[in-house]
């Protein structure tokens, strides 16, 4: 159908024909629609591969557990948006997914990334959990070395430890999905207090970027999977929003106690 | 541990604590993660309500139905996004759902509404098809009459039928969710002929309001629901985009068949 | 150098080739940069028409008096985006953008559309003051019996009055701009008080619109006037949080002012 | 008027307070509307410093030359989101400016940034020609040995010179603001054929990094400057669109050419 003197235009994704659709090659009415989890589309649409059970069991409990942490900056511009254009609900959604950069959202994928770089110097893996804290313990110190964050480690509210993590490790044990990223992320846990002299928990971004790419996600697309469960939790806060609006006080709450500050007092040094 | 003085900020999404964290009442990591589908999640963050087992089908049988539909505007203007910006994956991402206006995407919440206002106007629904045919008929011939489209009809494509039609009729009769919208819609596919003086499909994305509005999703979320699942359709497309690039293409055949045209041959008339 | 078989794509704006750039028909290098103000640039790329001085300047004194509004809903969303992703300004920005909706940056293109469909349906136009506050009574009549909000009344702060409502209406006279539709809104802010029993101050949103519309921008393009306007007062907000940031403070008094809520209080009546 | 016991929030910019509006110090109505260009207020806007008329100028000229440039990925993605979005053009203009990223238009920063590195480098600037030229040439030997990238040099279509580099140099000389940045691009323009061992022309990007690094323009905010400049040349586009509109044949034209490839052939290697 398509015109040799055009460039064509290749996709794996959808297509449509009289009264068919098939998307990566299935029919969409009779083999997804009704048969398969959204979750497990999800997974197929970032990866083209078919998960196991076990595999969407996993995927879909790293999105749940990255889906919302209540009231963050995310969260808060979304609403903020809402209240002033709520004839457009997509642009509150792109304005909290936007919030999705380095400094929050992106723990996910720069634990994904640390982890996949430490396997990829590897000949070989470890075969027990000594074996897994020594790589641990000398990735952690060249990371120190180099005057890099270790990332995964820390929480503001779970310094006693981060629920989801040992859930997710737990879950992926159960589907005999437990990894390499998984174990270089927990030996990380049990070894980096030697080297940076103090004891971090193991966080939920983390945790998420070490099952994520223990399931293949490839590490360029860690973040939008990020960005997928956050879709839904940021959409949980519009709905709140429309029941039981708080963003005009949260707008309020911050004009009301602007100060004033002389331009000539805040002018950056030359 | 508000302080008084200041506004409090209410919510009934997420919470955290020490070493728990709790989302809409249930605790994240034990009754949430690996127990729910991420569908089943993001039911719950739109309604705050529990879905039965049937309603979950439903419902991620509607995202399914709208995660993809090929080389949309929206497919298209993601891919360009992230050409121009690879490091800022969330903001390709956003950028395609912003295409998720009243045009294209926009079908569903209209259908929904449509239907919604119809339903209101009844005393009691209708006990059989004949029934719901007269409503609906008189609905259509309102609508006509006030020069305005019927949402949910006709399709670029699927001239002769939507599959995703009859399959989410069928898996809404499956699961006993066939409700007053369905039948309403249905209704409007059996007799708009009679009053527009053309058959049209009923097409996917009004079939999928219908059924969203008969699950209880409220109206002013239905364009939400539908952004959650092209969100992830949206996420297969910058995959794919990665994966084998085609942005640059698009691109280079637009901009090598620019035709310059004297600005005072376009300016607007006075 | 477009291939016949493919479509075309005429443009007015923007063309290069070897050593020059043509933008609108005129040398980018040599006829506009150092030539023109961004201002005017603006005004052209909007209307493809070259303004008179007399009408940048009023253009321009309208974009000054839209560009910033001190803490906003959108200035605060643009901040605490940039707070979450720093390394994207264009998030920052754009998040700070989609806020353009209705409710708050709206009121310029309402007032301009609600003069202009006043303006439309006169035979011919007032010559005098107290035919154009006949025109307004009655417009302001009929809009308040439609239920309808008459646009560009009102402002939460400047109840006696928005300063730059007179000086917009003054440089307009200066400069030979005062049209109908300036004509038309101060005319309502004399003759609105009889109908809707309360004296309200025309607002600088409003009086932008008609002074906008009276330049001949076109209905369509007055919400995206006000954007161009806006983005620089977001630069400016993001400059500020940049040298002396509060989008932490502001994350932290809403995150430790929540207040859960038990989700089955909260969920909306069927 | 602020509570005590909140957080208070500092800002310089807007504030209002009965019938006067303050904009960084000053009257808006009487000192800034009518009296200074939108791109006056800008540059205030981003460095809390009033302009020359000499500074103005420049500045002015830089947005001028990076406006617009014919069918971009970011104008196309743009006019394909209106299409979609009509309603909302603030989604479209975000769009646009979300890929205001590294690949395109990254380039005035990437090169204020270049510079400005090299600049801190060096004891004391360079009193000739000469000077500069062992400078820069040192430079761009240093940056190939490490791999990376010169930014600045290079463009598709001026392969023999970019039209606005002359010009903002003449500009800049003219207006006595011909600084270090631009006398370091210059000699990179000079000496890098003996290190890259082929010439490349200086591109607008890149001496609009010069300029603006000169003006004083902080390198965080180049990337926010090119973004304002953009901003105007994305309403171009949409309001091109608007008069005649190309979306819709550029959508079919990517539809009608796509061809289905089994994934099974596209999937990632394990």
């Amino acid at each position: 159908m398509s015109d040799p003197t055009l460039p064509s235009f290749p996709t794996s994704l959808g297509t449509s024909e009289g009264t068919t659709i098939t998307l990566m090659g299935q029919d969409l009415a009779t083999e997804l629609m009704g048969e398969v989890s959204f979750g497990e589309l999800a997974y197929r649409l970032l990866t083209l591969e078919v998960p196991t059970p076990q595999q969407s069991r996993l995927f879909e409990a790293v999105l749940i557990g990255l889906a919302d942490h209540g009231f963050t900056p995310t969260a808060i511009a979304a609403r903020l948006t809402w209240l002033s254009a709520p004839d457009s609900i997509q642009g509150a959604l792109a304005a909290g997914l936007l919030g999705g950069g380095s400094r929050f959202l992106g723990v996910t994928e720069d634990t994904g990334r640390f982890l996949g770089e430490v396997l990829a110097g590897l000949e070989e893996h470890p075969t027990d959990e000594a074996g897994w804290d020594a790589v641990a313990e000398a990735a952690v110190r060249r990371r120190k070395e180099a005057g890099r964050f270790v990332p995964g480690l820390g929480h503001p509210v779970h310094k006693d430890g981060d629920p989801r993590t040992p859930r997710l490790v737990q879950i992926a044990r159960e589907e005999d999905l437990y990894g390499p990223h998984l174990a270089l992320f927990e030996a990380v846990g049990r070894t980096h207090e030697t080297v940076l002299g103090r004891r971090l928990p193991l966080n939920g971004a983390g945790v998420s970027g070490a099952a994520l790419a223990d399931l293949g996600i490839p590490q360029e697309l860690l973040r939008g999977t990020v960005l997928l469960a956050r879709c839904a939790g940021l959409l949980g806060h519009i709905a709140e929003e429309i029941r039981r609006p708080i963003a005009n006080d949260i707008y309020m709450s911050v004009d009301r106690n602007a100060v004033y500050v002389d331009p000539t007092e805040t002018a950056p040094e030359a």
